[in-house]
């Protein structure tokens, strides 16, 4: 194995050390050598797998809906999150872009209540329109076209590998799940995240106002990701400060550098900390700008 | 596919029915065609894939848990439910054995309290510990020697053709997670059940004295498979009522049914809601009996 699969890789460091791991660990007598049960790779997935600049996808859908109710229900506009939202306060949708938990807690408190007593056919149906009616303000493409190409033959390297592969998003698992298996070509039982709970009554499951655990940011990952393998993520790939646990406890953590302003975009907001660990502890950086050839999977 | 892989099944309506459905479910173009991607099975742990008699497996480790607590602690012994386990009182275990979710809570909340602070390896080893020193009081052999080997059978028949096989359990998902591999060849993001919340924190795992989410009992059946996989179980194996719901749901629905004294156990205890819907909604009862030459997986 030497690597020819990651194509849209340029030879560096990072390929380098993506390689030797799955070599290594794949050898039998090696002394990192990982068993094919404990082979679990976790991804997040906003600025990870997909583009999550200007905003996460998910935000669009979600602050539509809320919007959506304050015209149905105008006393609405006089309470949060619903207020902040309408007078699109910045100090909010920062904090909310940034995934700040207590922006994220207040936000879905808007959220749970638009969708509850939804079927997972009525949520997906919307999912479905927004995807299919939603483009990017730059790049003007629907949103599953600025996934990352070399993050899909990752995928591939890995799978290859014996790896078994999660997404763990902190956004709603239940979005993912809509498009993951065309979009990433992962099941949806392999998406991971911020969930909420559904009751079971009548003969159908339906959604209520409640959170299933807790969010699936910060310590919420690793803690998700036990809940759902009942291993702990031995390979984990990230880009963001809610990713810092999820990285913390794995073998070998991947961290990609968004730095590329002309492809896609440069920034380290809300990935201080996670920069800062991943010099600290030896991660593995990925630089958007000198690691990847082609940024997107199609049209480029 | 003639089913003769079933080597197990003696010839007759469950066997027929079971073939039947995996040649129709998989054949494109047919009425009952079920694309790959929606090709999940969910099975029953305890009377469904091993033996469940005269008490849940489970049972044996939780009980000896909790006397463990009440002689480091025998204050206790005032409170429920250790009272009621200390006294063994005929009521309780009784409840107990039926999985009645009440009697599962208050005993739960004993459990919940003995294992707070616990690792994964601090519980995991417990389980191991209890499965190595344990054996059935009717066929002298370890747990895990109980498993129905025709069910195994039915496992490989389902991968064969392109089904993703699940347990969910009634009982803990943690529990099963320690042998699942082994046992069943089933991996542990492929266990589902009623759990613990486990917290991250100062980079470990640390188990919580809180369920995470409802129990895996009855509605929380159909519930806990959604959360997991996104998808309903069309194929559903059960043997008790707390499975009704589950087997609901599917296109499959399939009856264990404990009519064997000889080689196993005699008893529609527990089952007596799930038997009437079988027969009211056409489902496949498999006779223990009838239906399988042999029960259990080894030396028989």
């Amino acid at each position: 194995m030497d690597g020819s699969t990651l194509a849209s890789w340029n030879d560096g460091a990072a390929k380098d050390a993506i390689v030797e791991f799955l070599v290594e660990s794949g050898a039998e007598g090696s002394p990192s050598y990982i068993p094919e049960a404990d082979r679990i790779a976790a991804f997040d997935n906003d600025g990870t797998l997909w583009c999550e600049q200007p905003a996460p996808v998910q935000t669009g859908l979600l602050l539509g809906k809320l919007i959506e109710q304050v015209r149905s229900d105008p006393s609405l506009a006089m309470e949060e999150p619903y207020k902040a939202i309408v007078n699109q306060d910045p100090a909010f949708l920062g904090a909310l872009a940034r995934q700040e938990p207590d922006a994220v807690l207040a936000f879905l408190k808007g959220v749970g209540k638009a969708w509850e007593g939804a079927t997972p056919e009525e949520y997906e149906a919307e999912v479905r329109a927004f995807l299919a009616a939603s483009r990017h303000d730059r790049f003007g493409r629907p949103f599953p076209e600025l996934v990352y190409q070399p993050m899909l033959e990752l995928f591939d390297l890995l799978r290859a590998h014996g790896w078994r592969l999660f997404i763990c998003s902190g956004g709603g698992r239940d979005f993912v799940r809509v498009f993951s298996e065309e979009t990433f070509g992962i099941r949806r039982e392999h998406v991971i995240g911020s969930a909420p709970e559904w009751a079971y009554e009548d003969g159908r499951l339906i959604r209520r106002n409640e959170l299933h655990g807790n969010l699936a940011l910060g310590p919420g990952k690793p803690e998700h990701i036990y809940a759902r393998t009942g291993r702990m993520a031995l390979f984990a790939a990230g880009n963001g400060d809610v990713d810092l646990e999820m990285l913390e406890v794995a073998r070998f953590a991947l961290v990609i550098v968004h730095d590329d302003a002309e492809r896609e975009y440069a920034t380290t907001a809300a990935a201080e900390r996670l920069l800062e660990a991943a010099d600290a502890g030896d991660w593995v950086t990925v630089s958007m700008k000198d690691d990847w050839k082609t940024v997107f999977t199609k049209r480029e």
